[in-house]
């Protein structure tokens, strides 16, 4: 059983900025998100782009970003369960929570912060008969561990940047890799669109344009998939299909939880902490509505600071909290680090 | 009369980053600062100090803020009118607004965004007897133009580093500098301390330690400070007097234009979008209140933002608003620039 203060669910650009401003209040915070690697949709759906309204930056590349908030709350030392999905969620007679993933992880929290952002990411799948029976034989979605696939055959499906940048990046560990789109054009970074074609140009990948996988075979597990190009069908012999045709967030297992729901998104009280109609459980950044929302980054972290307050309050009550400058009372972080600002010397002039 | 869609209060980072919102929606902004610079409690009080809760900078130096938020903003041209204090608000029947300044300059504007911190800024005056008389006929409680002081015989007086800081520029323009200060102990940047000290020892400026003025004299202008040393009284002969004991913001003029006031503070519908009781007026940042207010400048930046969108509404009743993201929509700067995406190239492969 993993313990905490918050258990953040979500580990976007709200979610990580709540650890910070917990950290301050000496809350100590684990982070659940069903993707790999933090950055919620900064990461996963924009990483190269810059954004323009996050203030005092005039420019920041949305993946630099999310470099740079996991770099401020590191001296907080979150814990994070990655690659797991929050799924049910317990309200105990104490008033804490446990919230348990579809791997079974169980997390013991005093408070729960929902920063699940448009949901949880799902694959965008195929629309193939056999395809939920070849899951985990031989299907994957995501490319989680890039040495399950050395010395594999490997067909990967799709046009944009996840199928080249995989493409490129397997050529040198597969066996063989066969690259299938619907479409002769490719839309992605030039960069990548060229290195593919360079790859095909020296035989390292088999490029299957245009084309279509319209079925899978295999007796136990996967070893092969038909494809239709140009009205005819062919055989791909494979260990390992990989379609990324990109991924969509769902409200997902959150929805079941007892929340009120509004269009996709929890209801909270804007007007004091973002609580959702479950008292300690909390709801942040685009999860969240509540007249006049905003989904932008900066909202988020507005709303995560108010939350951390009223966590704090919730769990010290009668304890008056006073506010500290971070400029004027530095940061003590939980690993030991302090930071500060240079004072001034108090210096006699004779 | 000067024109725009909303006229801000403030030039703190609230203030500033209301440009940015506004520009994104078409709005044109002015801002009123008292103060000769932009930049608020940021610039005044601490500009060389590191901040470290502003999210996505694990730190950064609070007058570099303001220098990014400034880049930030630039694009949108807003107006400025500084060194003056925006003292009364006049409704028109339209709707509308007119603020006037203590300089008597006038602005109208389709809304008011009163940004004002802390309150305005006023420096904390020495107990002198005749001090009223002698303002603007030698006594200065700020360096606004340090030409001014050119070949002139200046007393500054104080220990922090407005004085330290003033007497080593002064030094190199005015015809004599002595520096006054009630102890020998000065409390400021070692740097500045020890320049102090150097230009003491080289004999460019009179360092006047312990001692304190205790009076003014003069016919028509000020043409001495008397001082109290030991025990002991002398005349110091001079042109200007430079009281530099610091600044401290009053909520001042705006107290009474007729807003819900409560501990120094305005009360806004935080529910909503942070207007105040009178239509079209909003107040964000430190200078507003709510329950669960933190007065915290990234507080500021949401609470700009979720205003802009109302204004936007008010003015243009009955159009929907679709907000577009910066990363994927790009901005489209008042001066012509256009900041925009790296665009994903659509590209064949053969
Ligand atoms: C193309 C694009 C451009 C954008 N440009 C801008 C811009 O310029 N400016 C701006 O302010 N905003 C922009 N946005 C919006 C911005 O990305 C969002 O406001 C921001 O990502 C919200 O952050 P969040 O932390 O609330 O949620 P998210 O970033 O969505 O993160 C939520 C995380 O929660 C996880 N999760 C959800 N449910 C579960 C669950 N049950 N279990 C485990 N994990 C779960 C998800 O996997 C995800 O990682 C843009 C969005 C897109 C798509
Ligand atoms: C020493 C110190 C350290 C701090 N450290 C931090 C920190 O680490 N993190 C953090 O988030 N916050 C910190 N703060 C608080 C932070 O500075 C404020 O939250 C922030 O400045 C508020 O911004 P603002 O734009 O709302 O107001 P301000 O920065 O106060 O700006 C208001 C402006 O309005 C002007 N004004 C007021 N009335 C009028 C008028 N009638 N006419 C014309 N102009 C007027 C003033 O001159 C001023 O320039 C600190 C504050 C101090 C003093």
């Amino acid at each position: 059983m993993i313990e905490t203060d918050i258990l953040i669910i979500g580990a976007g650009p709200t979610g990580l900025f709540t650890v910070f401003e917990a950290g301050l209040l000496k809350l100590k915070c684990h982070i659940i998100d069903g993707l790999p690697q933090p950055g919620g949709q900064l990461t996963e759906l924009y990483p190269k782009k810059p954004i323009f309204d996050i203030p005092g930056f005039p420019s920041v590349g949305a993946g630099d970003l999310v470099d740079n908030l996991m770099e401020q709350i590191k001296q907080f030392q979150p814990g994070f369960t990655l690659n797991e999905v929050a799924e049910t969620i317990d309200k105990l007679d104490d008033g804490t929570f446990i919230v348990t993933t579809n791997k079974g992880t169980k997390h013991h929290a005093k408070a729960v912060a929902i920063a699940a952002g448009l949901g949880s990411f799902e694959p965008r799948k195929p629309q193939l008969e056999k395809l939920s029976y070849y899951e985990d034989k031989g299907i994957e979605y995501f490319v989680k561990d890039p040495e399950v696939f050395r010395d594999k055959r490997v067909v990967i499906a799709g046009g944009g940047d996840s199928a080249l940048d995989w493409t490129i990046y397997l050529a040198d560990i597969a066996k063989e890799v066969s690259l299938v789109h619907r479409r002769n054009e490719f839309r992605g970074a030039l960069d990548s669109v060229e290195k593919v074609q360079k790859l095909k140009d020296s035989g390292k990948i088999h490029l299957v344009t245009p084309a279509e996988v319209v079925d899978l075979k295999g007796d136990d597990t996967l070893d092969g998939v038909i494809i239709e190009r140009e009205g005819e069908h062919e055989i791909i012999d494979c260990d390992y299909f990989i379609p990324l045709f990109g991924l969509t967030p769902k409200l997902g297992p959150i929805a079941n939880w007892g929340l009120e729901i509004e269009k996709n998104a929890i209801k909270v009280n804007n007007a004091l902490d973002y609580q959702t109609n479950i008292e300690g459980v909390y709801a942040i950044g685009d999860i969240n509505t509540y007249p006049g929302k905003l989904k932008l980054i900066l909202c988020g972290f507005h709303e995560a600071t108010l939350m951390c307050q009223s966590v704090y309050n919730r769990l010290n009550p009668g304890k008056k909290y006073v506010l500290k400058y971070t400029t004027v009372s530095g940061i003590n972080g939980f690993d030991g680090s302090r930071k500060e600002a240079e004072k001034a010397v108090v210096k006699s002039i004779d």
